[in-house]
């Protein structure tokens, strides 16, 4: 059996509030799972792993079995390994629209944005191009899992099922179900059982196309307003038949007063939005809501109840002017929350982006009366971004965090060094994003994060939070596949 | 005299509300001026550009002199040309800090991150690491002017005028007056003497390093609790002497809820923030104030009565959580408004991202009760970060535009088109922005924008707003000097 030794600087989320900052580590990986971790003293130094490889694990300690494959990999200076993001609600198929949304709000937007571009999408040519960079440009953002979101047309949604396997992102596909008339007639499910048909038959090709269960299909209502009564029944009928394999569901709730507003004309007979799907058995441990921004205090405690998770989009909330979720209240209460990019409502396929705009919108929430605790902090962002994805998802246990028997799902984060010669070619280099040699060995520069070499690990975090993009992202691997590299 | 002909897709604002798209366009600069503008019909073909410069102008009825010097340069597909961003609002000696704020608000703030690192900056070493570093950043943004804060230091102050001058960007050079007791010992103005010599000394060092006139000194009280009565009113007396040669002032306003308590406490015999900067005679048609947050009605009627400036900092007040200013009250008040970035409250240099976050920003004023009206479009974003910095820096009708006897202060943007082949080696090209042939040409590609081809102009100018960065500005000239080529 192979291995892998990963040496240097990793960091993670323990809890909400703690991030774990292990400058001098070791971490050995086979067959995707982490076997150990080793923690070493201020007075470790990497140099040792000039030795030859036996050698050097043998002087850490390590069993040196002679008949195993043994990889040792140092991470550079600046740079660390971190847990992958986790994108709990994105559209693939509206990656096309990003950044077009105008001055509209949610109802407006679907209508003269959104169902054109997707319905468009039965052109496979087409969906094989937008669902290929959609996740393409998400895998080299650091996304390592995503709760995806295709179209109406199944053989769409099959296309981007496809374009996961190739590409080795971890994911959830989900065809939208959505019959009513709030749809157009060129784009809608024909009648509730060609809703269901359709829908199963999404499932299952996931399940057929990856037994490593990588890439699985999840139950996906629109939202309520998009469907009939009968295919929200069906659907929770689907997705009880599917607990035993751990089947998810993600629609929608409460992004939008409007919203709300026509959930209450067309369900007259639920006493709130998060009842509508209560009735039909939608709310169960394996849901994702995506917004949650207008619920009452009775359905927050319903969706609590229910072990709902919640997946908040701040950016496209933004983009959208739907409102400001108070993501503090949902976490004081104990429900599940993870991050969103909600692409094309939000304008980044980055789930940095949707962490940042977590921080930023609750420093609003909190000025606008719910008080200093509302806001969020870099380390709490961090851990929405991937421990608290990973529990909205399913995965908690299993990916999200370094821990021994988790899988290696993990992002290689990197950052250079503002020359002190400002003159030289180095700083002209630096700017140009260019391989240079550091300390011997090939590293990709580039990016707008500028480390002067002064900051402690932390402010190295909040910098990255803050002014980070693709470019600091190094290489990502999935299940211990090395699925991008720069 | 050598002539430039740009021939191409030109954008620029012509009110707040309008874009002129010119996609045929020629464009003449000599001497760092624009000479001419043509623009061509729809029938116009850029491969006529392929004869030889003097046949090709000669058949578009352009004199052919021949004693002059001619340079054709053809606007690739999916570029265009556009006025340079202008920043009216950023202080460079806080550049290492972006992104480091923590959970704090504007005077904690100043203390515990601010205050330390622009002391440190005595070190001119360490000052001209940092501002190179800063003024690059913002040049590779496309910020062809930019209104800069130093220190308190006249010795730094002067050192970002030198790099200023050296890298070729348009821009004011203000040291901060600041010698109240609300900073600490270690920095601040011994004396309102002292604060007016060193203010005067740093203006004189501009005139005398830099007889274009490109790099100016700007008087900076740095904001009222920070100047005792007699500094205000030196740095007015200065002001007022300034007329003649168009000196500028700049100062913060009414950035946040405490600070505006401050002053009412520092200033007792003050009706009002805005008038404690009048009674010092510090409003006037040439003084920019930052924020503007939290002004009354009879502050905004004196602020318009004076005819000063406003500097809109939406990234850096919502990462202090100072508040949202209510751009479109300003606008219909007929006040001058440009974006600021506000480095380092603003974590990102770029000024479209302040631009973005002006679209955003109002989307929750308008969703929190000042209605529908309150929404910055995509167009209106576009001319703040344009037109409406011009006019707040006194450099309206010279840049901001393109318009015959304008000043060339111009980028050239441009991204790049999804491929259709996504398994090609293009595809893997583009993701990896490295360069490629296009056309027969070296283009560079990169970034974070992706066209796919069948968007309109206004589309792709949404996805530049709300997804660009530094990678899709390909080029920078300041005064017909190509300062940054990529």
């Amino acid at each position: 059996m192979s291995k892998t030794y990963y040496i240097g600087t990793f960091i993670h989320s323990l809890t909400l509030t703690t991030l774990e900052i292990v400058e001098h580590g070791i971490i050995c990986v086979s067959n995707g799972i982490i076997r150990s971790i080793q923690r070493m003293g201020e007075d470790y130094s990497e140099s040792d792993s000039t030795l030859p490889p036996s050698a050097f694990l043998q002087k850490l300690g390590h069993d040196n079995n002679n008949a195993q494959q043994l990889t040792i990999r140092i991470i550079p200076k600046n740079h660390f390994l971190f847990p992958g993001l986790i994108d709990t609600h994105i559209h693939a198929s509206q990656y096309p629209n990003l950044g077009i949304f105008g001055k509209t709000t949610l109802l407006e937007w679907l209508n003269k944005y959104t169902f054109p571009l997707e319905a468009s999408l039965t052109d496979p040519a087409k969906a094989k191009r937008v669902y290929r960079q959609c996740v393409q440009r998400s895998l080299r953002n650091g996304t390592t899992t995503a709760a995806y979101y295709a179209t109406q047309s199944a053989r769409s949604t099959n296309i981007l099922t496809d374009v996961l396997i190739d590409l080795g992102q971890r994911g959830f596909v989900g065809r939208c179900a959505m019959d009513s008339d709030l749809q157009p007639k060129w784009y809608r499910d024909e009648s509730p059982k060609a809703a269901k048909d359709d829908t199963s038959a999404c499932v299952g090709y996931c399940k057929e196309a990856d037994q490593s269960g990588r890439v699985r299909g999840i139950i996906t209502p629109r939202f309520a307003p998009s469907c009939s009564r009968d295919t929200l029944s069906n659907l929770g009928r689907l997705l009880a038949d599917g607990e035993q394999d751990g089947l998810l569901c993600q629609t929608h709730i409460s992004e939008n007063k409007n919203e709300v507003e026509l959930v209450k004309q067309l369900f007259p007979e639920c006493s709130s939005y998060a009842h509508v799907y209560d009735v039909h058995n939608l709310l169960t441990p394996r849901t994702v809501l995506a917004h949650a921004i207008h619920l009452t205090e009775d359905e927050i405690a319903l969706i609590k109840s229910r072990e709902c998770g919640v997946s908040h989009c701040p950016t496209s909330n933004m983009a959208l002017g739907s409102g400001s979720l108070w993501v503090r209240h949902l976490l004081d209460e104990g429900v599940k929350v993870g991050l969103g990019t909600d692409v094309s409502g939000g304008y980044d396929v980055n789930v940095l982006e949707a962490a940042r705009m977590a921080c930023l919108v609750s420093r609003g929430v909190a000025e606008g009366g719910k008080g200093e605790r509302s806001k969020i902090s870099v380390e709490e962002a961090l851990w929405l971004a991937t421990r608290g994805g990973a529990e909205v998802l399913g995965l908690g246990g299993k990916v999200g965090g370094l821990e021994v028997g988790m899988v290696w799902d993990v992002i290689l984060v990197g950052a250079d060094e503002v020359p002190v010669d400002q003159d030289g070619e180095e700083a002209e280099k630096m700017l140009n994003g260019v391989h240079h040699d550091h300390d011997g060995k090939q590293t990709k520069i580039g990016g707008k994060v500028d480390f002067f070499g002064w900051e402690t690990w932390e402010e190295k975090l909040a910098k990255w939070l803050f002014s980070g993009d693709d470019r600091n992202i190094r290489a990502v691997w999935v299940g211990g596949e090395l699925v991008c590299r720069k």
